[in-house]
């Protein structure tokens, strides 16, 4: 990575020699100006008004409340937690309610809570919750310890002018300059790491720095500890952010990410527009945002890539995000607009009333998720996400992930694929192993299952070579690695990507290719996907479908374990898998069919009648029962130096039972013929059971890049 | 059950004098009346003239169609079997489209239709498929060819004065006899049995006896193949209803049931309005289709009691039978209209047309479930189900069950509860094993694991001891007895039912009492149940709580099986377990945690140090991945004569993973005391781990009864 860090900071020292000139407070998110534009127009923009009542019907019921500014003593989902984040947003959301209603009350609440705060907050050791490795003192995370302060930090920004001088030295020099303190010189590590912790890390000294007027804090926030651009927030969205606004660390982590990233910019936007923060990089926070949003299903359920949990389009910091960046781009964002209806509220700014009048203004345009590449990599060239859609209602989508290994949070997945059709997650990624913010499940953090299975290569849908994760499940090597575009193209009736990596594993050469097809053979859309693997020696291929549904039928014999049920491996994730049922096929293919929702889906591979074929289970190995117990479909092939998988998983019919029928039980299919299959080319032609074929040419070096 | 039918006998000789002036065509549930009234009113009437629409839309693409009646070959799920159910409804909805439009080319496809029909017929051996004991010609069951008739009965109705009186002898001689004959005299041991393949059987051959106008076939309808009230519809109602209106089936039947009975009800009461059939044992009919409403959670499906599959309030029996009582009954059913709004239909007839007028003139009130004793038996006094509601938004419910066995499709399942909260299923009863119309699993008929697992005791919520089913699994010996009903209360802040039994396990009795409870002290309602076996000898106590979410954590330690899982057991359902963990508990009450929607659920007993914990799951000798793989808890007590379980299940506060929050995690139920436990009365005091308690009394002398 050292050569990317040497080729930004070319850039850095023409943004060092801008002078300051801060704006009167607020100035962080909300602004003086917003402040008078927003008491003008509360009327016009009836979604702010909403929004406004909402907060301040929390926040005036809170008043009758008495504070607590607990010791910090518990990890996450425990009381102390939850009542300090808690606190945080109690504080910014009075500091917005002051400026907009004028009432001290709430401007007294605020300093009473930063008092108690900055009280305490001298005299705190490092949480007694040892769990993290970068502690913090209110949180047991020290990335708990930046969120609270960029909250905070816009809590004082309000209440600043409301404050006098002693007051205002009090907190600054018990409180921020303290916490600001802790979180770059004591964490320097951190401070300067590009990862969403040093994200948090440096927005929020920025935040308080720019609350406080404090150029030091600023310039160490946007240019890192050594104001030499090594760290820094313009580093880390240099190195973090793709040119085509992908994160590394996948969409769950963007989501979180743009939280801070975003409402920086704005910070910085209101503050030094002369950094044109929004246009840095080709725009690339904006393309962040709008990147985002295509890297959900049709739910606006973020896709479940790397360490991921539940999170949507409604969750808090896609409010910011879509306020923000319609507001800097109202023209070419008309229909982030919809999505703000959804979410049925806006941030209490500037740029939250922006989007309230112009949702009342009736501007918005339907937002349409597409078929999209979004590559990886602070330059764009290490590996992608293609995601392909069929442009139908049941959206019918693949995910082809193909991406850099994604930072700490990254699995060993190369060349996986997910599907979803009519809203239902078919083919999953498991995500991460973890109940956030559950005390019973270790505080909330991740689970041991999160390192042994859910990064495991096994736990992914794409090809497991001889029982081993890719690169040994050693991050130290992956993270230098990613898997090549070949290339993406969208006709008529198809989308289609490959890519190809021959780092995973030595020696082995792994191409896939995977397509959409509208074909008027099938009822739906089919998914089409070519896995080669090409090696030297023989090798054990295993390729694992983790399907969700109720298993219908097959058309191969299987003999499942009746009375006693054995774990499928020892290592790499195999150890937390049942082998439910084994068996071969006589037939040139093997068709799984099962059950998700009111459709039937199937799975039809080429195979020999050497080919392994097992029903497993997740829940081995599992002594707190953290997983979920889901199914998995595996084929294996032994002693392989070449072999080309062609699976096409067929969505069919419907099983309806409140109408008592069901068409379509059977997959069409019957047989899978590769006529041709190079390394950016492949033709099949699929033998159907009404006695018809179908011819699928995917790629071509005219179409490919 | 003789002495009941002698019992009804004395009631029959009234009813068989009576004359029978046949109304002009049509006749069955659309009349002639009907037509007149429909074509003047379609414009009031929205819904109608939208149900109108949508039928006129599909059957005009059919009959640019061809048209196929195949020569029966496939099961239930395969194309002939759904070929023939599709032509059945094709021809009732042309039949009634060419009665309101006048076209006749809907008229002609009818016509056509039963031509090929009665060309067929009378050289159909009986169907190739042999699975069923009662098989039919058209269908593998003798059930489908009952359902076919009341729908041809109704399009032939409605085509009757089109017809030469040449095509009509054809028709009749060579079809409608026919399979009169073959469902009455070759199929006679079903047309007389109580039972719903009996109900289907009187009601086809009713509805074509009014169709053709031949009081034979409406006389052995009516009272029975000998005319002598030991079968026949009228015998059906008796001794399948209670007197609360509950079908001995349970819901999932009832509802099935609720078609043939309700829709024939209205076709009798068109031509012998004499018989005043919907007043009929004090007006039961139509309290069915008011206690339907009541079996079913805030989503509208119905529960799962018996061999149960997804049902709910759109099912077209439901559409139907909302229909026919709202018009019968429109001062009390208001309520009805809400109901029929989300059906967002309405039957083709002139009850169907009155539904759709009242709600164009907002005649509806809201449907409200509410807490409701059923009571089970033809006279009421075979034990009932109990279901408890607390008035909130959750709509928290526990379904108690104690009914007597239901027919086949009867479960032993004496005093199971199950527990719905926010439209969730929170405690299970699995219902059926079977995968309705899908022709792999069986061709969609019940599945082995339907006898060996969901039938069995351990299958349900309700204790097992010494790991036999009630009455060792013997239907003709579970269908002499039922429990006894002990008490129904409702009181501010609990609703609560008990009852015992002595006859599931000889020398044994078993006495429960539910409650809902409201308190202060609890965020949400909580389940109280109070489970005591007395006995003479010690036995082995098993309780089973199917709980569904995922396991969050317990106050017991467990120790799980992690590389190999064997069986929990050999017979009586428990084979088709797996043992996943076993544990005991040091403390007074073991206690259980699970997340199901955003809201954790814990299950806390009293137990001693003895007291055995399992964790366990579906899916062990199932070879053909019938079973859905859910967890279940149990409760296992060695050498016990006597012993109550008191078991709160306790929903507790919120796991918001979008918003990243979790408030109450853990339960607050430290320990249980029982101050008192009498057979109809108990007292509880429940300490909780903030110090305080609180007491709970259910039933009393005064209350019950």
């Amino acid at each position: 990575m050292k050569p990317k860090i040497l080729l930004f900071l070319l850039i850095i020292p023409i943004v060092l020699s801008a002078n300051i000139k801060l704006q009167e407070h607020p100035r962080l998110l909300l602004t003086h100006a917003d402040v008078q534009d927003i008491k003008q127009n509360l009327n016009d923009a009836p979604l702010f008004f909403a929004s406004y009542k909402m907060v301040k019907d929390e926040i005036d019921d809170i008043l009758n409340l008495s504070m607590d500014v607990p010791m910090p003593k518990d990890a996450g989902g425990g009381y102390t937690h939850e009542r300090h984040k808690q606190n945080y947003k109690e504080m910014m959301n009075a500091g917005a309610l002051y400026q907009i209603s004028g009432e001290e009350k709430y401007a007294i609440f605020v300093r009473e809570m930063l008092k108690k705060y900055a009280e305490m907050y001298p005299g705190l050791p490092l949480h007694p919750v040892t769990r993290s490795n970068y502690r913090g003192k209110i949180f047991w995370q020290g990335l708990n310890e930046s969120v609270w302060l960029v909250y905070a930090a816009q809590a004082y920004d309000c209440i600043y002018d409301f404050l006098t001088i002693e007051e205002r030295e009090y907190i600054e020099n018990r409180l921020f300059y303290p916490i600001a303190e802790f979180l770059t010189k004591d964490n320097l590590s951190t401070f300067n790491r590009i990862h969403n912790h040093g994200t948090w890390a440096v927005v929020a000294v920025g935040m308080i720095g720019y609350a406080m007027g404090n150029k030091d804090l600023i310039d160490k926030s946007l240019y890192g500890f050594y104001k030499n651009g090594q760290g820094g927030y313009l580093a880390q969205i240099n190195q973090l952010f793709s040119p085509d606004g992908y994160f590394t660390e996948g969409p769950y982590y963007q989501r979180y990410a743009l939280h801070p990233f975003i409402t920086f910019a704005r910070t910085i936007d209101n503050n030094q527009p002369e950094l044109d923060i929004f246009g840095y990089k080709d725009g690339v926070l904006l393309k962040a945002v709008a990147s985002q949003l295509q890297l959900a299903d049709s739910n606006g359920l973020f896709f479940y890539l790397n360490d991921a949990l539940e999170k949507t389009w409604h969750s808090e910091e896609l409010v910011y995000a879509l306020d923000i960046a319609y507001s800097k781009n109202p023209d070419g964002y008309k229909s982030f607009l919809s999505i703000a209806k959804e979410q049925d509220r806006v941030i209490l700014t500037g740029d939250g009333m922006k989007v309230a009048r112009a949702i009342n203004n009736k501007e918005d345009n339907t937002f349409r998720s597409r078929s999209v590449l979004l590559k990886d990599g602070a330059k764009g060239d290490e590996g992608a996400v293609a995601i392909l859609r069929a442009e139908n209602e049941d959206e019918t989508t693949v995910v082809f992930k193909y991406t850099s290994h994604g930072l700490s949070h990254g699995h060993f997945d190369k060349l996986s694929i997910s599907f979803y059709d009519q809203g239902n997650n078919i083919l999953q990624d498991y995500g991460a192993v973890r109940f956030l913010n559950i005390e019973q499940k270790n505080g909330g953090h991740y689970l041991p299952e999160n390192d042994s299975f859910a990064k495991q290569t096994v736990a992914h849908n794409t090809i497991v070579i001889d029982k081993q994760s890719h690169y040994n499940g050693d991050i130290n090597i992956s993270e230098n690695f990613s898997p090549k575009h070949l290339f993406f193209i969208q006709k008529e009736n198809m989308v289609a990507a490959a890519a190809e990596d021959s780092t995973a594993y030595l020696g082995i050469k792994l191409n896939r290719k995977v397509a959409i097809v509208e074909d008027s053979n099938f009822e739906c859309p089919v998914l089409i996907d070519i896995f080669t693997v090409s090696g030297k020696s023989e090798h054990t291929l295993d390729l694992p479908f983790y399907f969700k549904g109720q298993l219908i039928g097959a058309n191969f014999t299987y003999k499942r374990h009746l009375d006693s049920q054995q774990v499928f491996g020892d290592e790499n994730g195999y150890q937390h898998l049942w082998l439910e049922a084994e068996g071969k096929s006589d037939l040139p293919v093997s068709s799984l069919t099962f059950l998700n929702g009111n459709r039937f889906y199937s799975l039809t591979t080429n195979v020999t009648p050497e080919t392994e074929l097992f029903l497993t289970r997740i829940g081995a190995n599992d002594p707190n029962f953290n997983l979920r117990n889901d199914q998995m479909y595996m084929l294996r092939d032994h002693n392989k130096s070449e072999r080309t998988y062609v699976t096409i998983l067929e969505p069919h019919g419907e099983f309806n039972p409140i109408k008592e029928y069901t068409v379509s039980s059977y997959p069409k299919i019957k047989n899978i013929e590769i006529v041709d299959n190079k390394r950016d080319s492949s033709t099949l032609i699929l033998n159907l059971t009404s006695g018809g074929s179908v011819k699928i040419e995917i790629g071509n070096r005219k179409d490919s890049m």
